[in-house]
């Protein structure tokens, strides 16, 4: 279970509460022989498929009439209590490959149709390592706006999603998440990427 | 406590579990008033500051011999069952700025002291927010690599940390990346971040 691991585990990892989607995970541990005992807590889906990561992030460019914008979504979080400027994503389904989950969310959450798949990252990605085991693939794609698909868009929401699409010019990126910061919660992804393409112009 | 928030909230949030570090929160709620009953659950901190982020993540350039490397950390995440490589992170304690908590963390973890504060990110990040509340802000740092503080370098590490350094010069971090994506966790920021550089030096 815990292959590579340079702690001592002492026990086996105990599911101290299950609830109807999540789980929370306790794992008695030393550093060494003679550090104390501790303990560390995690959260963990119930139903998610082992071999694949949890869920997929669409890193969407969409052109049109000659421009370049990123597909970005804000919605409300009840865990956060607030709103959050996010890349589309959602979970993998079971028997449904990343770029099938990825093309499926994209067009659910914003009613884009990706024209091409850029590509798709390998492994899992952990997003909050400290607290969860959740992890994700990032897909990048392009979007044609001016192909008939993406004419009249149309979302498909679930049940708990309420959902607002929002296109920022892609070299307007980090100078727009620098302006509503402190208004909406901007995803750590999103930030990093915008930080990424700020560096890039800097560095090269 | 849901400000400006679109769904219907039929009662206050529940803790359905309470554990040393982490709780296990319950949200009620409707879509609309025709839609079904859902329940949004959620993991939340017990003892975190409420005004700023929970963690402050940092993103240390190190120059030396007129090279520039990121300074990444790879450590064994026991929620994720598996090595991860990250930015150096930690909690922000009670009282300390972000800047403070960013320069203790990179010394504590990795052995360097920050020569120069580049930029803090403004307001909160979210990580996984579909999941926690966890939130964090972005530092960005310069290390001199040659000064005499960066040459006996030492690691404080907590009793729950084990840390390996990992320096990746700057423009090969994407390629690090992709050749190590299979055997660690790449944390989700650390490859968009890589994914923003590459995208700028395309775009631009």
């Amino acid at each position: 279970m815990f292959p590579g691991c340079p702690f001592k585990i002492l026990e086996k990892p105990k599911f101290v509460y299950e609830g109807k989607w999540l789980k929370m995970r306790e794992v008695r541990f030393r550093k060494s022989d003679s550090s104390a005992e501790q303990v560390w807590e995690s959260v963990h889906r119930r139903t998610v498929p082992q071999s694949k990561p949890d869920a997929v992030v669409v890193l969407a460019t969409l052109h049109r009439n000659g421009k370049k914008y990123f597909i970005l979504i804000k919605q409300y979080r009840i865990p956060m209590g607030g709103t959050c400027l996010e890349f589309p994503a959602g979970l993998i389904e079971e028997g449904e490959t990343i770029e099938a989950a990825g093309l499926r969310e994209l067009k659910e959450e914003t009613g884009y149709t990706a024209t091409k798949i850029l590509s798709c990252t390998k492994g899992k990605q952990s997003l909050s390592p400290d607290l969860a085991d959740e992890s994700i693939s990032i897909m990048l794609v392009e979007v044609d706006g001016d192909a008939p698909e993406n004419k009249n868009l149309k979302q498909d929401l679930d049940d708990g999603e309420i959902i607002e699409v929002v296109l920022v010019e892609c070299e307007k990126l980090l100078s727009y998440i620098e302006f509503i910061c402190t208004e909406v919660y901007v995803d750590s992804m999103v930030y990093t990427f915008a930080l990424g393409m700020n560096y890039a112009q800097h560095l090269f």
